[in-house]
């Protein structure tokens, strides 16, 4: 931290208000090198957080606090926010298990009082802690800072609808024209007309005559023509969708020009009423490799990129990889598929569908509930959608998928990516309530394909499937170590069960378990059989119809079976375990066989330690091990 | 259906554009009537329908129903569509168990393409049903109607956003002022200034040049003013929100001049491009008390208002009243609490709150994800939030609930009325994946009150309660013969347990149930008992946390006790059912008791036919009576 003279020097905004304004350029040249050095090394949001280095600082200039609330859309532009309000000496443990969290955090810092992770809710929370100010005759300020992509998702709709005008409200559209793909639809065309439009070289009209009194713009700027020709300019200025809703708006002004997002800030501060205040930011801002591929350095990976202007490619085939060129290929055979994105064209692997076909892919930018609708819109026509969500974002759209897609029984393949635990994200990003929530609809097949050969499979044959086809995987590459254990298969062939130590009727114990979570049934395993525990491994690629899978069990499960334990890297109450138990029920109690679920019981508990995801949750080796002793020693049957 | 000459006559859209335009003015007065007599009678909606009966009637005369395809935005507005679609004598039927629904429904015509129930999901839709018909080179036309209400949901900007320009797509805006209570917010302001500008009164300039060439408006209504002033007026004119977004926008016009109506609908078919059309309609049009009150004839019930002109009012009190009160109560008392509603001010019995403390009650329309965010921005700033919800609508706040509320750990109330089925709105509204979706957090508290005095005194608790106090009621009132049956209580009071026929330890079956559906376990009990099977029923009015209940359920298992039934208006997988049955199993194991759960197995099964909703989804006293015979017999331990 030594070379930082001025960020070693803010423990707080009230350090950063005692500078003098003519350090604050090399302030945020500081923060520029600091978040460099510190989002190459540990990954994170990079592009995003060097184009609000200004914005930031004006913002806790003028605004004070933890009095006044600041609110980050998404929450992953805060990493200035976090610097400023005493965070910067956390840095090193930026997004590890148990560290700084990449988004806002309540239980973080009295400075983020509306954690998030998920886009576009802001808005609707400021208007809350707004109006909860007026209620308890509060003065306290409320700043939203919302990036244009957010403006793709709903909520912010509803919300704007929403704002009342008599509140201490100040809401920043961040203009990056980028939400993480390059930001598309009517809104962003409306954006640009705006900044197009000769307002954007200065500021406009109506904000001329506040400029007029205050020193940083002068009188130079405002114009003082009066004729009907003015008129018309002003006419025209006014329409605009946010003014075309009844709002005050001011702007657009660049947002790294640290003058003036200061100056307009406090305009908006003396208003007195509910603002919007549009700045335009670049994303990447000051870090060239960023400047250039804002995309790329959205969210960059650990170590990838740090100390390096040629950083090594990494080579890894991932699961999004395998469904981008699978789906990709049979579009190139059939033309009645489309693919569906909401704003993850990269994260999803549907880069060379973007490239090689691009009239088949359908970006709806930040829009869950829109995209499964729409896609439930394709199907009725007669082409067959492939939507592609990250599973905690899917949780946007568990009306779409009961009311719109499973009611009407329509064919739809739901690609669920990042299932499981995401590390570095963090608890808000957890893929651990997809299964629970598809479980409760009859006739959806489930899969949790732990082969590159699945996932294929298993792809292709949704195209011509009735109803949903729902098939989740996580982040990455399957286990190649976990996967060598298994003689016999390779990395590209594991069937749908795994004899791992081969099944007979001798096994006391069988695990069944589904996804990369299986490595840690693997470890138990070892452990149980050193204990003198025989025990058997059940790998389900395919989850539903659960009747089947029942079957399949029983079959496995002879004399000698004492105990089936359902190992799940998902949420206990309502999962797979729980309803293959369930299910099971009537065959276990007639041959006396015990059962016993290992899943996630509390799904916020993970991350919040230094100790592992998996064993936080209680779904570790360990505690799979501790569960099958405790449970045979209690009823003697060893 | 004698006296309805022309509807008689109308068996698909063909015999409706074979009629002569002179007689169409006839046939809306006799749908008019028609609607009356049958919505009075069997329920529904009616002021809705009343409005949109020429812009319905022009749309099947321009459009060619089902190769065009006609969606309604929820689809209680259909009924116009219904009729002129061949169904006109199924009305006897409407809204019956098995009978016609009141929303759209793709298995009950070919002319409903997509069905709905839910609101603001009709664009979304819309659009994918038009960019199959492009990539499947079919020249049809969508045509997608929108209510004004159905904008104050974020989907329907999610789909704006989405909307492609070269589509056979038309977008009807039914600005009728309403949506269920009368619409507040920002886009409505926005639409009362466009109607209020001189455009209303005839068609927007740029309309007129299209205007000229046709028949109907002739000549003199545009205007050939060409100087300055014209140009203003024409910038002017171009800024509203829908041509920001640089759609194609008509109008404002009468919606309810069917020649105008009908002229545009041409206009927007020959423009080949997406269009959307700004019609004012008048809501209960026709019919002098709905027009006087189109809120309260939204919806009316069943023979209320059936060949009457003073209905008798229904004294009634039911759960949302009881609700609506108490929480009015404990407002006139302290400063820090909010109702927040989604457009369902009435319908959730807050109107008293809406009259006597109306800053204590925000409606922040058709937008339940803003809602719960909203509400927990209050709650973070330290004011009490009570968010009212149906059960079903709910389902669109899933994510909000995971993430901005449970995982923040913040305090709140949830009111989730219209909880179980709901008989006349049918399949879209039934309230029966609550529990399950709630069941997955981690705290939550979730209640579900039988009486009165339960309801009152868990809502005055939840206000200083931490985390998410979850209340849920049916729709109506208590089944009062059913708590008839439970001598010592009153209909106000009745406790958690209820021991009907006493709970002795000589009991073989226990029935552990909560909610309204206890009625069929009274039922079952009365059966099994004269079978010489001897049955305890457990009624809980607070579900979690579970493990208590299971504490509570095990003291009352004693060594008689063969086999616990669960009993469950909700669905199975994941349900409150599973969750028990799971927690109970070590005790069971070890006491040799049985467990078997009666729930839903089928979400969309109910009210697909004549029998009633409970026996279609196998949770009716004879399913209970079944299930325990044949696991009791299967056992051999009787």
């Amino acid at each position: 931290m030594t070379s930082y003279q001025y960020i070693n020097s803010i423990h707080s905004p009230d350090d950063l208000r005692a500078l003098k304004p003519e350090v604050l350029p090399i302030l945020a040249q500081e923060i520029r090198s600091f978040l460099v050095e510190h989002v190459t090394k540990n990954g994170g949001h990079l592009a995003s957080n060097l184009g609000v280095v200004e914005m930031t600082i004006a913002i806790h200039r003028v605004f004070s606090s933890p009095k006044d609330h600041i609110i980050f859309d998404v929450g992953h532009q805060s990493y200035v926010h976090k610097i400023i309000t005493g965070r910067a000496d956390k840095f090193d443990t930026l997004r590890q298990n148990g560290g700084l969290s990449g988004f806002t955090k309540r239980s973080e810092s009295l400075h983020d009082p509306f954690g998030a992770g998920h886009a576009s809710t802001s808005l609707s929370a400021a208007l809350g802690m707004a109006d909860a100010d007026a209620a308890r005759g509060s003065d306290a300020y409320t700043v939203c800072i919302v990036g244009d992509g957010a403006f793709t998702g709903g909520m912010i709709h509803e919300a704007l609808n929403n704002v009342k005008k008599d509140r201490r409200l100040v809401i920043i559209l961040n203009e990056n024209e980028m939400s993480i793909s390059p930001n598309r639809g009517r809104f962003a065309d409306h954006l640009a007309i705006l900044r197009a439009s000769k307002k954007y070289h200065g500021v406009k009209n109506n904000t001329r005559a506040f400029l007029k009194k205050v020193p940083y713009i002068g009188e130079s700027l405002v114009d003082t023509a009066k004729d009907l020709k003015q008129k018309v300019k002003n006419l025209l200025y006014q329409s605009n969708y946010f003014e075309n809703l009844g709002l005050y708006y001011l702007g657009p002004a660049d947002g790294n020009d640290l003058a003036t997002v200061e100056t307009l800030l406090r305009i908006a501060k003396d208003a007195k009423q509910s603002v919007i205040l549009h700045l335009k930011t670049k994303k990447g801002k000051g870090y060239p490799p960023a400047e250039a591929a804002p995309d790329i350095f959205h969210a960059v990976p650990k170590n990838r990129y740090y100390h390096t202007k040629t950083p090594i490619p990494d080579p890894t085939l991932t699961y999004s990889d395998v469904f981008g060129h699978t789906l990709l290929r049979y579009m190139l055979e059939r033309s009645d598929l489309r693919a569906i994105t909401a704003a993850m064209t990269d994260g999803t692997g549907m880069r060379c569908i973007a490239e090689k076909k691009p009239e088949y892919l359908v970006d709806v930018g930040i829009a869950e509930e829109h995209a499964i609708t729409y896609a439930a819109g394709l199907s009725a026509g007669g082409i067959h959608p492939v939507a592609t969500i990250y599973s905690s974002f899917l949780q946007r759209s568990y009306d779409n998928i009961i009311h719109d897609v499973a009611l009407q029984k329509l064919p739809m393949t739901l690609c669920i990516d990042r299932a499981g635990f995401n590390e570095g994200d963090g608890v808000t990003h957890h893929g651990i309530f997809d299964v629970a929530m598809l479980s409760e609809l009859p006739d959806i097949q489930i899969y949790a394909p732990i082969s590159y050969s699945c996932l294929r499979r298993v792809l292709a044959a949704s195209f011509d499937t009735d109803g949903i086809t729902a098939i989740r995987y996580p982040k990455g590459a399957p286990d190649t170590e976990i996967l060598a254990h298994f003689a016999g298969y390779t990395k590209e062939d594991i069937p749908t069960k795994i004899d791992f130590s081969p099944l007979t009727d001798s096994m006391h114990v069988l695990i069944v378990t589904y996804g990369r979570i299986v490595k840690e049934a693997v470890k138990a395993e070892e452990t149980l059989r050193v204990l003198g525990i025989p025990t058997g491994i059940i790998l389900m690629e395919q989850l539903t119809p659960y009747s089947r899978r029942c079957e399949e069990i029983s079959m496995y499960a002879g004399n000698h079976t004492k105990l089936i334990l359902y190992l799940e890297e998902g949420i206990y109450n309502g999962g797979a375990g729980m309803i293959l138990r369930d299910s099971m029920e009537p065959f276990c109690q007639k041959h006396s066989i015990l059962q016993t679920i290992c899943a996630i019981r509390n799904p916020f508990a993970a991350s919040e330690t230094g100790r592992s995801m998996a064993e936080t949750t209680g779904i570790d080796a360990g505690s799979i091990v501790a569960a099958v002793c405790d449970l045979l020693s209690e009823h003697s049957t060893l």
